[in-house]
């Protein structure tokens, strides 16, 4: 009998699009995968790259046509991995067309936005997963269990940043990303919606918050490849210059549902050094967690019953076999890339498909995420604690 | 011709006073000083304590009697160690007198009383400091000197917390940290003060914030011995318990006076792993440091302009030739320890008595710190930015 | 055009077989390959599980005839994965079949084997690569391009561990690794031999060493399921034991053929703790590299021309665009695994196929740390120095 | 009554000569001391700087004169902080005047030397320490119990360095430290002698050793002033040269009597970066440590029998309650500088003056670290391994 598998068509070509592909061709490369998925069709605007995207990456065809690909008999999953403003329209026709779903956070370029894409998957009664992918770092994974556990006790802190720096120069060129129109936010939705997340994941429901934002480089060099040179060479760009309409950075603070947890949140790209460093702290009554994406492999633990002489932060490689996922991989200490964030949402998704009762991130989780960040930008206007 | 002396008047016998008398016992021996601290006389509430705490700590003489003390003829210097409640009625006292005062931080249980005390000690023409202690590790005045240089350029953040965790146990008992008419605050005063000074040192004033505090334990055992023996042994205590009116935690965003960049606080006695982790984060145009209390000697720096294969945080031992206060001490990476934080001060202190400007931290910049932690508290309570 | 291709053959399905496979499968999917691998055949002993490991691993076929296998006309690479004992066989019938070998490290079971499959592949005139992947790490690649340029000036020292913790449990049942006959030595030239040979790749020649080696654990029971179940369950195994006549740990000093570094070598399977931790440390008169494979994506470098008062080591996450390899994975701090050693790998052998002059290592570099790990033994038992 | 005194001597005014003269001055003012040293003499070459010295250091008197100093009735114990070539000649004649002695490490510059002051404190009958410091530090003292206690089960294996740099710089001129007829050896018996001890203290009495030491840098600047100017400006000095005659690092491996333990050894002053990294490495069947100097407040410390999802190694501090010395300091994580080694040795020292069996180290531990410092010579020589 032959391995039942699912179908599978990808929207989006560049950096999503890349991570994405490779999920789903490992996947079952490294899981006992009872259902393994077919990288059917890769769907891009320019034809040239996305046939090439479709060579590169595994796809069995190329496409310029998402709304066609959509409504293929042949296609059982919807991947959306393009930029944040198509997110809404595509996710909406997915759902009509009966497909389950895969979509890149934030969920949407708005509220508004994100309710309807909920609304439709739920109508649609179809699978749906919002790509909050260091939910799926081992690391992160076994600090779940232990919160479950109990193993950290009451919760009194989380202390949360995201920081990064690949636009402290100002004559990095706009891209779709500096842009509302595009992104929706900008340091908010793209990296805060990962922290934001991670306290929902781990910590419960923020249920108010205050916050600012700021933008600190507010005009930037449109992005055409004379910028694009410019900004690598170092040299001086004498073109034109576009308005970056967006957060270059958010703070905020932060308060659960139903717990006395405090929470606080920074988002930037504007920290010279952290290249990506989503850090994570969690403090409890009886431990406390640390963890950041740049040691991806790796978390912290400090546990108060410890005896007195011997207390201290452990470093803990998340790669022995009492972590989640690791059987799939290396042995201990042979850590896996951030690729595998990807390998494992797909593994998630996809053995899955089709339960009422998911272990993965899906569009309420999204649209939790969109309801924080809506509160966030409210605050930041009326200078006030936000419900959110 | 004999070396000239100020003759010093010390008010408090506990962890503070401990403190403060090994920096003056020592400064004199590492540091060359024009004029020596003479330590004259140690006060304190209970006469068999303080007799056995002059001896111990090395003063002339033990006294009950604060208000005599300050006003003694042979007295140059006061140095205010006492707790909270004390500050302002002998600072008020000392600047009468026409003495010099050293006063720890926080300056005052309240707004008014820090007013007070400033308009005192400038009225007075008397030398006045605020115990801010972390400006004297070499680490942080080395810093402090790269941001004067402009070696970080403009500053994007400020990320700021201070984590103990001592009270963690509900069954550490009451004392007087931890009530409102003794301590003024909880951790705001007592740690907030450190970061919030660290800010206003490092960064600039604080202009606005928005905060929340919360108490986890809301009642504690009185602090009798019995509870403390309990505490210490983790017996259940079944005595009286008492109220905590004060934080054990706050954390907050701020606003800099004339500059763009953002801040954000944590301070908690709830963060178990931290023992003492005072921990501030500076992101800047040109690069970024890292510090902390706990490891005090070291701090990190990453330099933008670093070649593209090796740029990344180096782990500086501030303990070389060209760190402030060093060359008092020891060899390269053989570490001083907390205490010279204190013999820093006496240093700064006294070689710089009678003069107009200063180095050290004043009764204004604990002033400016008492402003925003009052501000902190009125948001707490208005749920909304206040201005400083 | 059609692309053009090579054919492959893998011996070996365990651990290596299973990396090599991944290297191979993933190789074209991010690099940019003029020629291309085609995964033609997988060769184990096992009828069944290399059948499954064909599957799962992405081989066109599976086969049990390792010698069929390398005299096949349409195969053009040779992967010996296997385990030690079969290396010589295999390399030398794969030499004479004229196919390109790739060959595990440590190359041979003894100096006689690796001397006679360096002869037969340069008689042959294949190319030729021994595995010592850790070469292939982007910071070990960017340290030796550092040492290339003179950014270290002199090298003094060259201290080196390979720490490994999986055999403490003396419950540990006998397998492969821990026989002679199978795996030619213990720890010396599984793990000894990676140190080995990054000493000749950044260092240079060892040109004599003194040694010692020991075994902690003599006995160990029959490598059969029970023995396997008693050790992962901890309970008491009653069954039949085995002698381990191999090493458990080897640590030997050495000299540099040519240069003045001094160099010291650890390797051992008794250090609880560390999973992985192959750790190199180069001190050289303008700076100094430290690099560990647990946390392989980052290492750490001090530079003697920074400034005073910012001189400390730095920690660089080797995933910028200056660092080799890395232009084909993530944007910054977004790490790669352990599996793309292999990758890389790949890359280097496939893209140099019939060159004379190659970057990677061969069987001359694979010859010439069986020499040292002879040396070892020599010296182990001569009590003295002995010339490799 | 008054309370007990002992009358002390030192013999030394520079660096080890502050740091003992400052753990005589602060041991009773933190530690409960039912004896008092009181600072009775310090003895230098040059009468106006010994004059300095007394004064800045807190000693009541100065002497240029020694042996004087050791025969007068008044003292009771001497300490001889001098250059390595003196401590024989001083500790003969103070272990004939019947004083106790302390002596700074390495005890003698040669092997005879040492056995001949043993000899002669044995048969005076009085105190004698050799201050091996690092012993005194909270961690390691800690670590001392763990391993008594069996917490770290059999050991397998010590790894050990002790790395500087302040030579590095070929223009650092010529001081007693670099030459044999004062200093005895180089490296050798000032660094390696600490990590020599340090095995001795923490795992067992070294029994044979093979050894190799280097002398980089073999013809210096001789140390006049003017060669200390060029050195610090990095001028190029025009004077003259003079002979190194010592090793500038020695590296070695070695067994330890009556256990299995393999131990490797490398101390150098030619490792950019570590200004005084003396580190050491334990691996026992139940746990790991690691502790280094240049941040000696914190040990790690890796137990076999963490539950299998937080193993790792904790990162601890030294500085709570149960650590040993720190009662006498300050709350948890305010941590105790390099100097408070000294102040530990002389509470260990005075407190158990004239009891037969001592927790310190003894001239008993100073010969036996000189023997094998004799064997690591004579291994150099004779290329082979070497009894101690």
């Amino acid at each position: 009998m032959a391995k039942k598998t699912v179908n599978v068509a990808l929207i989006g070509t560049k950096f999503m699009g890349k991570a994405h592909s490779n999920g789903l061709r490992q996947v079952a490369r490294f899981f006992d995968m009872p259902v393994e998925p077919v990288m059917k069709v890769i769907c891009g605007r320019n034809p040239k790259e996305t046939a090439a995207a479709a060579k590169q990456f595994g796809w069995e065809e190329a496409s310029t046509d998402w709304k066609a690909v959509i409504n293929r008999k042949d296609i059982d999953v919807v991947d959306i991995s393009s930029s944040g403003e198509w997110h809404h329209p595509m996710a909406i026709a997915a759902a009509k067309a009966g497909k389950h779903i895969i979509c890149e956070k934030p969920l949407a370029n708005n509220l508004k936005q994100a309710e309807q894409m909920t609304e439709a998957v739920k109508k649609a009664g179809v699978s749906n997963m919002c790509g909050f992918s260091y939910r799926f770092a081992p690391a992160v994974a076994t600090i779940k269990k232990m919160i479950q556990k109990g193993e950290l006790g009451e919760l009194y802190h989380f202390r949360a940043c995201y920081q990064q720096d690949w636009i402290v120069d100002p004559e990095f060129p706009l891209n779709w990303r500096l842009q509302k129109k595009t992104a929706g936010s900008g340091t908010l939705g793209d990296i805060g919606a990962h922290i934001t997340d991670m306290c929902h994941n781990l910590v419960g429901p923020i249920d108010s918050v205050c916050a600012t934002m700021r933008t600190f480089v507010t005009e930037r060099p449109i992005a055409d490849s004379a910028a694009t040179i410019a900004a690598k060479t170092g040299q001086k760009r004498t073109g034109k210059k576009g308005k970056v309409d967006v957060d270059d950075a958010a703070i905020f603070l932060a308060t659960i549902k139903g717990s006395r947890t405090l929470a606080t949140f920074e988002a930037t790209r504007f920290a010279p050094g952290r290249r990506n460093y989503n850090c994570i702290e969690i403090y409890g009554s009886k431990g406390s967690v640390i963890w950041n994406q740049e040691d991806m492999n790796v978390f912290q633990y400090y546990n108060c019953a410890d005896p007195g002489h011997v207390q201290g932060f452990r470093r803990v490689h998340a790669t022995d076999p009492g972590h989640p996922y690791t059987q799939a991989w290396w042995p201990s200490a042979h850590i896996i890339g951030y690729e595998h964030l990807f390998t494992h949402e797909m593994y998630d998704f996809i053995t899955q498909l089709g339960k009422k009762k998911v272990t993965y991130p899906t569009f309420e989780d999204g649209l939790a995420c969109q309801r924080v960040m809506d509160a966030v930008e409210r605050s930041t206007k009326s200078k006030r604690w936000e419900k959110v």
